[in-house]
């Protein structure tokens, strides 16, 4: 199992908290935002007194509520065409599962959210990347080169939209593309959308289940993870209107009994949250945005990628190794007792050598919190080159 | 993936239902049992805003706790040693994930609980079957049965103790002789002590976990799942004093983050259930038990295994194939209005062609629904072997 690039600096940042440093965290998608207060109460009062498994596939209640949801994106779903899981994360397993046997490939444009290598190795897949660029905003690679890439082994294609860590938010042209493209390979496409609510500058997101010449071919991953500041719960699921695919997932879920139970009352309420709270969300993260990318781009020698969606950005610093620069923050410097901790993003790609001098930047802290954690990045990076 | 033969009769099942009959389930292991107040009060009284994800390996507190509960058992435990997994599910797939690579084989005594399959199946390992005979109560097969079947690429052997289906509890003597063949033969053993506390007749529970010469072969899969009846919190754990194999773990659990947040609060609250709670549980399956074999074995041509542990009993009846028979129950048969679901035993074992006329029984009702459901089968019986 490869090693979560989130996660390695962890010891470091204990290290630096022990000794007092404070450690501004901008390393992972924990967002800061509440819960909908509708699905905190909703936990609150249940009246369970057997707390038993649930419907392996999620309750009937919870994933017509579900499918609700969807209609109002004008995407009609049967709830047996929504299988309830443990996070995207198993969302994403079942998904790799389902469609790939040991040895198969899936192409997935890099830099992508690490974890896909965890879910494609504890299932023996083999993950094959295709480069997106920094200078396009990483932007989908040219269909040409996936073409170069598709192999008999190729099961699918697999993107993350908006994109974690990248930010991009594909275009309808994009998208339109991808289909015909695993139309003519006859192949999946897999599109991990859990962040599909977070658009800015009156950008639209499209999704994959929009396009009916695909339906045989489309799985969507979803969560509530991000949506509704619900991390916690480990609640998801996996979308498909291939009968096929849902059955041999369905089989993955049986093995693991049942997604958990409170969790599934705090998603199902979720639901109802009212629109004014994504409204409020949204406007907050485009702030955060704003402000992250000006504070950034005002850093001599740093490059950032200006994301359309999600929370993240990539940036590029003017360091040779931004691995061995994020340990050093954490490791040998602080400025003032404070100190910030980033994801070096070469752990997202998956091409040797790729993005050593970026890193990922979640932008889950309050503003003020975001103005502190650039300008310690800023003076880190001046006294790391001075050394 | 194979198949849950506990899962496939459910559609004859919800069809009997909306026929109106109604149907008595001794198929699935979901306890009746109310779950500790203690764990329900607490989700109910948590003071969460922000729904975080945990610790990847559970919280700190909690992994503390646990330890304590097991020092009560008397073996020590460092927190480190315990991953909090998703259920006990989640700790058998880490498990075999952690120790074996695609085609490595893991030995199971069988009748054995059917999801192992599925996990191994998912993590591509190999089942390698040894029978255990309801002759002999399923006691553990002889050792060098085992040896036979260790190849080169034999990486553990994996019980169920006390047995989900079998129902029976391993002795220390037994525990004993696997604990020197995986020392002698260089491999791990694994053992899911999930029903650990469903002990009767006086006997005692040996868990791996007390053999010090094993410390590095050991892996426990535990869960709250059975014993607190909190079946849908999807809470266990994995434990073992392997460094290396903990590290591993851990990275599959990275990659999927971490357990659910909710289920973790009810499952740390539920460590502090008074004893009397088990004391007055452990009285009602043994009561249930000391019923349910009594009816059973008073109906002719039943064959029964005496459990010792757990809540199943496997039994033998006399029809030819009791796939064909459950189903049967459910399809063309009802008594007065009501039925009885049962687990066809065949897909509890890996072997072809055994278990074929054998049942698994979850005595997990109340005993004056399992005299029903006894007297129903017995009814069924009669009826089918008529025809």
């Amino acid at each position: 199992m490869p090693e979560s690039p989130i996660r390695k600096l962890v010891p470091y940042a204990e290290a630096a908290k022990s000794r007092g440093v404070h450690v501004y965290h901008l390393n992972i998608g924990q967002p800061d935002i509440k819960t909908p207060q509708i699905a905190l109460d909703a936990v609150k009062n249940n009246s369970i007194e057997v707390l038993a498994y649930s419907r392996t596939e999620g309750s009937e209640d919870y994933r017509r509520k579900i499918a609700g949801y969807y209609a109002k994106l004008g995407i009609e779903l049967n709830p047996a065409e929504i299988l309830v899981t443990t996070g995207g994360s198993e969302a994403l397993s079942f998904a790799m599962g389902s469609i790939a046997d040991f040895g198969d490939e899936i192409i997935i444009p890099e830099p992508f959210y690490a974890n896909y290598n965890g879910f494609a190795t504890a299932m023996g897949v083999t993950v094959v990347p295709i480069v997106s660029r920094i200078e396009e905003n990483f932007a989908l690679p040219p269909i040409e080169e996936f073409e170069k890439l598709i192999s008999p082994k190729t099961r699918a294609i697999l993107i993350c939209n908006p994109g974690n860590p990248t930010g991009y938010l594909y275009s309808e042209e994009e998208i339109t593309k991808l289909a015909k493209l695993v139309r003519k390979h006859d192949i999946f496409l897999i599109a991990d959308e859990v962040y599909r609510e977070f658009t800015y500058d009156g950008k639209t997101h499209h999704s994959i289940l929009h396009y009916p010449e695909i339906k045989d071919q489309a799985l969507v991953v979803d969560s509530v993870s991000k949506r509704y500041s619900m991390c916690g719960a480990r609640i998801g699921c996996l979308i498909s209107r291939n009968k096929e695919v849902i059955q041999t997932a369905l089989k993955f879920a049986q093995a693991r009994l049942s997604p958990p139970t409170y969790a599934q009352i705090a998603s199902e309420a979720a639901l109802d949250t009212p629109q004014s709270y994504f409204t409020e969300v949204k406007r907050e993260y485009v702030d955060r945005r704003d402000l992250i990318i000006r504070e950034l781009e005002q850093i001599e020698g740093v490059k950032v990628a200006r994301p359309q969606g999600a929370f993240y950005c990539i940036a590029e610093l003017p360091v040779e190794d931004a691995d061995v620069f994020a340990q050093w923050l954490l490791e040998s410097f602080n400025h003032m007792g404070e100190t910030v901790m980033v994801a070096p993003a070469a752990g997202f790609y998956a091409s040797p050598g790729l993005g050593k001098n970026q890193i990922r930047i979640a932008y889950v802290l309050e503003k003020d919190s975001l103005i502190k954690a650039v300008s310690i990045l800023k003076e880190g990076l001046k006294q790391y080159n001075k050394r």
